[in-house]
This record gives C-alpha cells, sequence and structure tokens, in this order.
C-alpha cells in the first residue's frame, strides 16, 4: 500500500493502490491550442477559467496547470493561473512546466502540496528539480526516459523509474511522493506500446511499490475513433496497476471507462458511484437487449 | 505459446495468447428466452437463422448453440439446431449443453472440430464428458468449480482447472484442447469478482499456460448501463490474459472494447482491423476535440 498525497489549502487527493483512480484534468495546457496560448500571453485568462469549471463538472479530481508559450514570461504567467485557479477551486493542482525557473514560481504562489510534473531520470533534471520539490515539500511525477532517451525495453525503463525513486530518497523524498509515468507511445508507431505501459505498471506497483500516472491521449495519436482506443487502453492499464492519469475529462467514454474499471478493481465499494451515475438507465433485458432512453450527456458536478 | 484450434468443415479459428481475441457469439440460446425457447421446441428455428445472421454481421468470429429448453427433447433439437447453424455459416461452433446426451447428439452431427461447452470439476462431469470430447477429437470448456460449488478464492479456482487440465490428459486430451472458464461473478455481488477473474486469467495463461474463455455478460448483472461495465470488464481481462468470451457481440460497445484490446495488445498489426472499422471518422483533433459525424452503428460483414 503506497498513498501519494496531493493537496489545496482545504482539500487532498489520495492516489493509491486501493483507491479509486485518480483523473488530472490536462486541458489548461496551451501546447498545440493557439488561440489559449495567444489568450495567455495577452493576460486574458477567460478560456482557463472555462477549462476549469468544465473540467470539474467532467469529475477530474485534480488539475494539471501548463504556461508553455514560446517567447512569454513562462513564469510569470504559470504563476498567475496556478493563483487564479487557486482562487477558483479547491481541487489539488499539477504544476506542470519543462522550465525550472517556472516550477520554481508556481511553486512558491501554490497553497497546499502540489504534484510537481516532472522529473527525468537525466542528472541535470533530478539535480534541479528534486531540490525544488524538497523545498516545498510537493510530490513529483517522474519520467522513464533519460539522457539515452525512451526506451522500448520496458526492462530500462523500470531501471530509470528506480534511478529516480533513489535519487529522490538522497534528497529526502520518500517513494510515495514519487508517481512514475512509465511513458506512453502511440499504438499506431509502437506496435507494442500498450503491452509495454501494462508490464511497467504491474511491476512498478508490485516491486518498485509506487504510484503511476500517464499522459494517456497519446496513446491513439494518428488513428481514427481515438476515444475507443484511449477508453481500452485506459481501462487495461488500471487492470495492470495504474492509479491515475493526465487525460481529458471531457471525454465521456474515457469517464466511463475509468469509473468502469474503478469498479472492477474493488474500488468502488457496492457500485455506488457506477449506479448515481447511472441509474437513471433502464437495465438491460434478461434477453440482453439494450437499455433505452439513457442520457448519454449527463455529467455530475464535483466542483 | 499454446493454440487451441477449433474447425466447421471449411474453416479454422485459433485460440492462441499472441492472437487477436476470439468472440464466440451467445445469442442461440433459449434460456431466458421464452419466444425462442417456444419456437424452437415448436420447429420454428426461423429466429435462430436471423441469430446467426446479426452476430455474423457484428463480427462473432464463432457461435455458441443451446438448446436447453425444459420438457424438451434437447438432445434432438441442439442436433438439428447444430446442422441448420452449419448450413448457414462456416464459423466454427461452440455445442453447449448441461445434458451429456445432447453434447453426444451435438457431437455426432457436427462437421469440423468443435468446442464442448462444458467439464466442470466434477468427477460425474470429468468422467462422462471427457470421453466424448476424445471420441470427437473435440476441444472442451472446463469451469472451474466443483462439488464444493464456486469457490471465491482464486487460488481453490486454479487448482479445479489444473486438475480439470490433469484429467484431460489422463484422457488423452492435450492441454491446448482444454480452454479454461475462470468463472465471472455479478460485481454488484462480490465486490472483488473483477480481480478474481484477472488474477486467474494471468495465471491460467503463465503457469497453466491454457486459453480461456467466459461468460462475459454476467459480470455487470443487476447493474445500470450494463455494456459500459462489460466494456472494462472485457478490456481489462485481456489485458489479463482472456483469450476468447462467450458474449453478445450486438454490443457495439463491447466490440469496440474488443477490438481496442487487440489493438493495445499488438494483436492487430499496424491497427489495421481498427482504421478499417473506424477509418470514415475525422481523426481527433489536436486540441483534443471530439470527432464528429462518426457513424455509430457501422458492422461489416463477415460471413
Amino acid at each position: 500500500m503506497t498513498d501519494t498525497i496531493i493537496s489545496s489549502h482545504k482539500k487532498e487527493v489520495v492516489i493509491g493502490f486501493e483507491r479509486p483512480f485518480v483523473v488530472i484534468g490536462e486541458r489548461i495546457n496551451p501546447t498545440g491550442r493557439k488561440l489559449l496560448a495567444a489568450e495567455m500571453a495577452a493576460g486574458d485568462f477567460s478560456r482557463v477559467v472555462e477549462d476549469v469549471q468544465a473540467q470539474l463538472a467532467a469529475g477530474a479530481h485534480m488539475l494539471d496547470v501548463n504556461a508553455g508559450i514560446p517567447l512569454a514570461d513562462e513564469p510569470a504567467i504559470l504563476a498567475k493561473t496556478i493563483q487564479l485557479v487557486q482562487s477558483l477551486t479547491d481541487v489539488p493542482l499539477c504544476i506542470d512546466s519543462s522550465i525550472i525557473a517556472a516550477l520554481e514560481a508556481g511553486l512558491a504562489v501554490y497553497q497546499g502540496k502540489p504534484l510537481v510534473n516532472s522529473v527525468t531520470g537525466e542528472d541535470e533534471s533530478l539535480e534541479r528539480v528534486l531540490p525544488l520539490v524538497k523545498k516545498y515539500g510537493a510530490a513529483v511525477v517522474a519520467i522513464s526516459n533519460d539522457e539515452t532517451g525512451i526506451s522500448h525495453d520496458p526492462n530500462v525503463r523500470f531501471g530509470i523509474a528506480k534511478k529516480i525513486v533513489e535519487r529522490a530518497a538522497d534528497h529526502g523524498i520518500p517513494a510515495c511522493d514519487v508517481v512514475v509515468d512509465p511513458l506512453v507511445m502511440p499504438i499506431g508507431a509502437v506496435g507494442n506500446a500498450g503491452r509495454q505501459v501494462f508490464e511497467l505498471c504491474y511491476r512498478l506497483q508490485r516491486e518498485l511499490k509506487v504510484n503511476t500516472t500517464c499522459g494517456a491521449s497519446n496513446v491513439s495519436f494518428g488513428l481514427p475513433n481515438r476515444n475507443g482506443i484511449n477508453s481500452a487502453f485506459m481501462s487495461m492499464a488500471i487492470a495492470s496497476g495504474l492509479t491515475s492519469a493526465i487525460t481529458n475529462p471531457l471525454h465521456e467514454e474515457i469517464m466511463a471507462a475509468i469509473m468502469g474499471a474503478d469498479v472492477m478493481m474493488g474500488h468502488d465499494p457496492d457500485c455506488m458511484r457506477w449506479i448515481k451515475k447511472f441509474r437513471e438507465a433502464p437495465a438491460v433485458g434478461a434477453d440482453g437487449s439494450e437499455a433505452r432512453g439513457r442520457r448519454q450527456t449527463r455529467r455530475r458536478s464535483t466542483s
């Protein structure tokens, strides 16, 4: 049993082997969203406000916040965005940047214990990110690549994850505050990308005894019906041991796959959350006929 | 690597660890279908013909045939149904009965190598079913319960499966012709039913090295949005090692979960089957927006 506690000033979220799966909303991120990038750079955060509200309504338990805008003052914008998001909601945040100064600016204004996204197995990353994580008492996402890139051999990636956990311990950060990202490659390009991740999730939970997260949407890159692939991937990764993911909660199909996986893992006692979400539906008949009239778009408010 | 070969007079289907998942259509079964039972007892097989066509159009690779009608001449009806179905399609069949005389009547008329459904770990079942399976050169579904009932301890169920495989060997039936059913209980009643099955699928493939099947629809009994639960269960069981299932292929959501799981397991080379089925859909945009205009009900003909 490993519990990773993330908090805001008011609320805790626990990522753990025997806990409901934790959904970290990925939407507050200007990468690939030109309009959002331009607005954030110009000081217009109205779309961020909308992204907060929509993701919470869709059931996100945490929110990732990224302000990676080329040529902009990322530390200042990230700090401002975090303050804004914390004024809107009490769900804990993931502070997401590849720039150390931006991580530090975000950490300095954050109220609570955030998840820092991320450190890699590269020495420079380890030596610069881990002291910050320790200084601010945060938890950290550990990405299982290093100077040699992303290995296709799960043993190599497992080794890098182990190295990061050991280095974190050297800095006084316990293993429960390291959430490993096994790295999800697009299945259309890397045919064994799924099994790599499933094997890693299995071993990371049982051998290294750490929690896990991943950027899940990437797996379906380039394929049609991406939500269908993402849903199957998510259920399968949860069966293998994945305990959280950074993903888009606005996709109902993916959220249903996650809720169904929680039921199947025994993490939704008496199926109460499932029944609450879907109970207006008539049950499927004894002859296997489809339920009719179910509202497909119902969302519960968790904000 | 264990390959279980099932055939008709014209066509082989292989169930295996490194093969696409095998879907066995469950619909030709009068249990719980009063109208079908009455019609079959009266010699009207028009609904069976429809069930054959619809399940093949929906992508079933094999069909289960059951004629369990109270007070009817089950051996005669089962034999007649099998002959009818084999005249309509060349997909291999699963001969499904709890009555030995019905199994024998079905085996006597079947053309090819069928899957017999089923033998249990009960001594009487073993001593009566296995000689028939050997005599007709069939494969057999081995259900992991015995005189003591269905254990909630996966170790006990694994032990029963092992015993059946050993008894089959005594009768000259190789392990590759025994397809173990780990037994799926309703998750609404047995909270750890999912993890029991996932652990069993994992061990049955890796330790006992046998293929597996299950009656999958049962898992969601009594819950709303049964297809949602069944889809999550199916993907998760495939990730754990399940290699076939007796289920309802008319549920598109479940078939998509199975096809997505095949992609994720690397059993759909270059994602060709997935792309073929869903390629008319515009890919999800870089901003994560949903695909629009996808035809939800498209079915490919495999007959």
